[in-house]
């Protein structure tokens, strides 16, 4: 049994780490870092649980875990983090060590950058960085917009001319604390944008695929719905495209992984719930298509995502737990 | 032309107020109190409207108005109907007015009572208060749980044994703070009962039917979507019913009330952005029937009922204004 | 492994019978009954299970099964079970065989009644009749307002002198086949009522509990969510109760079967996703009280009750696959 | 008073017909084409305006009305309009005489076209056409993808080296007919494209700007809500821009235009139940900006344009009865 610990568990994403990493059959969740409330007072429909009990406000005691896993806000992971950094196995769900570069991580956050941790880290984009998650110690788990962009540019990056990009998010996305943003009344009929070509997953994307630093236009939405990214990238080619030459790019890409699903047409509602990532493509002419990318932003976007890359860590099987979560549908 | 002015126009019942008065034939919405933010900020979806124009910061600017609404959270009124009463009508969507005794006002509000102001107003329940209503010079609006649950009692009210009453509310019901129970990735699929026998809008239905006191369970829910109350009442009857009688008794009851309609099958969407209140009736034995009503708890369930109530106390049609905001339905 | 089949996976309860059992550890579905479409078809998000595979057409395939779940609409499921009892254990989810008065099940369903067959059924209500459920061989599953009301009803029932219940079921309730009352543009803001005080669960409810047939009011509501139900019952008692007697009813009751929590509030996103069935008391005074009930309609109202069966026919850990269907909560 | 008649009443546009003509100050409904069922019997929400009486089944009461509307699935309108043709008036919400040019018609339709009755049409398109709107006597209103798409191009559409459009759609687009795409039980979370690059509305956007017919690619999505249109463009000019550009741009194109609003964000809770079409614009740098446009699609881009239309082809003022729809908000 993979011993693990949950420091953040009270919001979303650590709220779904809770229902994956209890269902997993190699895990125990040993600790979970107190807050302000117990685990059970803010999520009371997991009182059955008893997590409460495996609470503790001493980050000592996570030491001697395999595996910690952190969803904090942004910029409050270094505080543990030092502490813990080669004494247990760390997978961090916050941005704070997804970047390399000291200037785009400043351009996009803004806030302090400790070089010497974040060089300890690996991005956990599992389909392009496999062989580097197998001996990492430490992951930076992607940004939910972050991992449904590259999953739909990887298999094409390298004849990428233009790209644009559209991508809806649901309420969950933006996390627990109540605004004018996520107030129900308005939120449930409304669509708006935000951050247009600014939104910081941009960092990780360029980071990835460096060239599109010109050639992407990049939209994130909000929508009216709790679960889930739905992404649109209208693609122009340096190299004509055909049909069989986009499905033997997406097989090479994605084959050895269990969780990216080419569709004859994506739908949200296919992968909620679920680890899964669905794509799917639209050729247009020869040198313009679209591709589709949908996932379930707390799930494959975050937290789903997370467990993979332990599973990967520790040499399990990498569906391991995960694919017992199937899509809800309903 | 009325020459009204909003006091509290920031809010989900403001801008309400907002909508029908602006297209309200005889109305000119002459004065705004200007709030933190100005109107246009709050609501932007107004901009065309140039109601910034319109705000004021001086509480005299509406004395020589023709009427006055307020809207503002409870216990905040006194400070300005002070001022204004005997100057200009006043019609108030805030419970501070609504009750007459103090004992039972002080058992649902904690709070203090000023008996002097309060007997001047005359509680706006209009299918049962008219008389009252068309000589008054100051209303209290009823609270939206209370006229539901009153529109289907006052046909019956003088032979109901026994009544349990379940009605369940949308999210602008609570107001536009943000909270975690309007935050839209839990409530747009979320049910919870609160206050249940102890709502304060009860203060006001034992007020109208003071023998109910004994008599009525009540249980209001909250429920995943923005607007409308939909409330089912179970009636023990002490007399024998039947369906001639129970007509008899709606038709003579409403049938001079324009906005409330008998269908043979209630449904919320039928009154969703109107003012008007739907009932039905099944009836089970000869001493048992349930009667089900329906509004829209920011349009009838408050700032509709006021302008109605304004209409009648200028002696205009009582559905001036009103009866152009046909349902949505969509 | 429990051997299982399914007749009639490609509607919703088909869709959770699939969810559930394929992560169930002691469960193999080896056989679905093929119909129109294939299983894929009709679920493109289950795609990656190779379900067609298990497809047959044959109802002598499922003869040598362990256990045979059907979850037909309302009528067909005889043709299916008389071939196959007597040979293997059957789960029925419609209402085909809860009814063992004659008398009663006409006057509800209007159609042919097959007493030799019914005969062998015994009724799903693991929390009342969970001894029944140990030995038998075929099990027909309760109906989700059916199951709410009775496990609202069952600590209470020796002592309700009248009972009051409001429900509210989301759309999946209704069913695949698109409807206009299932019409997402009017349903996603709509409540209304149907059949009060005829819902065909009635029957059911009366055959647990045949004294409550003069003294319960029912009236099922059609609502704007998905999946759940929640329920209001106001309670009249014969006999005094309080907060301790209360508890102890709802303790001595429900304290052996793992998915009734007693809560102090109910909320239906807190069972959502789950087996649970949430339960929570408000008292109004020595004789009145109201109960509260919800449950994921296709979970423990369905699909989840019914494998709960399954384990307890075959004596698995009563709890066993159900447990780690934890609440989806957002 | 402008005495209209409405054929096809009994649908979404129909609805959302009957309630901006029965509010607007000059306009009498006097006949509506009675169709299998009642007015009032498919719109029980509309009960209060005895719209029944002017039901007729006959065709020849509508030739001596002022004014017609027409809303009929695609390929219903010919029968009436032949009949009406130079007699009165007709604004036609279906696609039937959108498109002049045969072969383009063919390719998106399929089915015949009537180019004599066709070339008696001018396309509603108020902001690009007003001069022949004000002349003609039969509009064929615009599809509101194609609205929302050609509002976006208007003011840029002579520099506009190559666009993306990703739009999405609430379940109100696909009309009334219940289908597993509207269900209620997946489309209340579900996101899906469809026709990418095919969609019908594409033979509008190339008959109005041809030059794009190479340079677009165009996704249409449905998603989880029943009102309105949220489109991006991603734009990149031929030219260089900047912010006074592309304003003076804006103002040039939409000034006289009382439902076009520029807003710093576009919001599409700003636009529901209005006739309000908002447009926001984010610069990436001086080749590449995206335009963002919301409306309502039932009113602004469908029937609320319709009128509009009709104000201007009988002189009166363009916004008359449309402006006194407020944006619903909540």
């Amino acid at each position: 049994m993979i011993k693990v610990g949950i420091i953040g568990a009270n919001g979303f994403l650590g709220l779904e780490l809770l229902r994956i990493l209890s269902i997993h059959p190699k895990v125990q969740i040993a600790k979970i870092l107190k807050r302000e409330n117990d685990i059970e007072e803010d999520f009371t429909h997991l009182s059955s649980l008893n997590l409460n009990e495996n609470q503790t406000s001493n980050i000592n005691d996570f030491k001697d875990l395999d595996c910690v896993f952190l969803s904090l806000p942004h910029g409050f992971a270094n505080e543990y983090v030092k502490e813990l950094i080669n004494k247990v196995k760390i997978i961090d769900l916050s941005a704070d060590y997804r970047i390399d570069d000291i200037n785009s991580y400043k351009e996009y956050y803004k806030s302090p950058f400790n070089s010497d941790i974040q060089n300890n880290f690996d991005y956990g984009f599992i389909e392009n960085n496999l062989e580097n998650i197998k001996k990492s110690s430490n992951i930076a788990n992607p940004g939910c917009f972050a991992l449904a962009s590259q999953l739909a540019v990887l298999p094409f990056h390298e004849f990428i001319d233009n790209i644009s990009i559209t991508a809806i998010t649901g309420s969950s996305g933006g996390g627990k604390l109540p605004t004018s943003k996520n107030h129900h009344s308005t939120r449930s009929k409304d669509i708006f944008s935000y951050n247009i070509n600014k939104h910081r997953h941009l960092a990780e994307i360029f980071q990835s695929f460096p060239h599109l630093k010109d050639d992407l236009s990049f939209v994130p939405l909000s929508g009216p719905f709790t679960r889930g990214i739905y992404l649109t990238a209208h693609i122009r080619s340096k190299e004509n495209v055909d049909s069989s030459k986009i499905n033997s790019l997406l097989k090479k890409t994605f084959n050895d992984h269990p969780f990216i699903r080419i569709q004859s047409q994506a739908k949200l509602s296919n992968v909620i719930g679920s680890n899964y990532c669905d794509l799917s493509v639209s050729i247009k002419d020869e040198n313009n298509f679209v591709i589709e990318s949908c996932l379930d932003n707390l799930i494959k976007g975050a937290s789903g995502n997370a467990v993979e890359c332990m599973n990967i860590m520790f040499s399990e099987d990498q569906s391991l737990g995960l694919k017992d979560m199937l899509p809800l549908y309903l």
